[in-house]
C-alpha cells in the first residue's frame, strides 16, 4: 500500500504531467470563450464552450478526489490502524467530504 | 476501528433512523410540488420546491459518501493492508470515485 | 402566439398529467430508496438511486423552466411590446434567471 | 424594447468589457491551479480552487443566460408577434433550453 512519505508527495503526483496537460488545455478553453466574447459570438455558443470547461473541469475534480481516497485517506487509515488513534483518518474523511460538497455546491 | 462485520451492516446503519427520516421529508417534498402542479401553482414557484428538494438530496448523498467513505473504503484499507492485497481497498476506492462522478453527472 | 389568459394558466398546464406522472414516478423512487436504507442496501448502490432521482428532477426542472420561457416571458414580452413599459418583461426574466441561479446552485 | 439590430450584436455586448475581465480572471485561476499542481500542493486545497472556478463560471454562465433571454427571446418574441409566425421566438427558446439542460449536465 502505498504511504505518503513527504508533505509534498499527493496523490496525484504519479499524474502530474497528464493533469497539468489537462489544466493547460482549459486555460485554452477559457481563453478562447474570452475571444468569442471578444468577437461578439452567439450566447448560445460562447455556453456552449462554458459548458465544456465545467465538464473538463469536473473530469479533473474526480481525478483528484479519487488519488486523495486512494493515498491521503488510505494512508491515514493504515496510520489509525498502526497507531490506534482514529484521529488522523477521521480528519482526512472529513476534509475529503467537505471536498465533495463543495464540488456539489 | 469500525470494521464492517456483516454484509447487512453499512456506514449509514448507525444513522438510519436519521436518513429514514429526511428521505420521508424528501419525499412529502415532492408530493407537495405535484400538489402545486395539480393545483396550477406559478412555475417558479414550483422550480423553487424543486430546488429545495436537489439541495435536500444533495446532503443525503454528501452523508451517505462520508459514511461510506469512513467506513467501506478505511474498513477495506484495513484489510488489504492485513492481506497485503491492494486489490479490496482498490475496488471500493474505484466505487466511490464511480458514484461521485454520477453525482456530479 | 399563446398568451396567458388567467392566473392559472401557466406553461406546464397543457403538460399538467405527464409532469403529474413523473412527480408521481419520483415520489416513488425516493420512497424506493427509502426501503434501501430500512432494509441495509450497499450504500453505494443507495447512492446510485439517488443519481437517478437528481437526473429524473433535472428532466422536470429543464421542462418547467422551458415552459416558463416560452410561455411566461413571451407573454410578458408581448405585453411589454404592446404597452411599451418594459417593466412587465424585464421581471420575467429576472425570475427565470434567478430560478436557474437556483438550479445550478 | 431592446431589438438585435445586427448579427453581432448579442446580449451580453454592452457588458462585454466585464464579461472579459471575468474570463480573464478565471483564466489566471486555472493558471494558478496548475502552479499548485506544479508544486506538489495538497489535493483539497488544489479541489478547493477548482470549486471557485465553477462557481466563477457558474456566474458568467447565468450572466450570459439572462441576457440571451432578455434579448435573443424577447427580440424573437417581438419578431414573431409581428409577423404572426411563432417559428423565430420557438427556436430561441429552444435554443435557451438546450442551453441550461447543458449547464445542468
Amino acid at each position: 500500500m502505498t504511504q505518503t512519505t513527504t508533505e509534498a508527495e499527493h496523490g496525484y503526483t504519479a499524474d502530474k504531467e497528464a493533469y497539468l496537460r489537462r489544466l493547460k488545455r482549459i486555460e485554452g478553453q477559457v481563453r478562447g470563450i474570452a475571444r468569442m466574447v471578444e468577437e461578439d459570438k452567439y450566447c448560445i455558443d460562447v455556453l456552449t464552450q462554458v459548458s465544456a470547461v465545467n465538464k473538463a473541469l469536473h473530469a479533473v475534480s474526480i481525478g483528484l478526489l479519487e488519488e486523495h481516497i486512494a493515498h491521503c485517506v488510505v494512508g491515514a487509515a493504515n496510520e489509525s490502524q498502526a497507531s490506534g488513534d482514529p484521529r488522523a483518518v477521521n480528519e482526512k474523511v472529513q476534509e475529503a467530504s467537505a471536498a465533495i460538497s463543495r464540488l456539489l455546491r
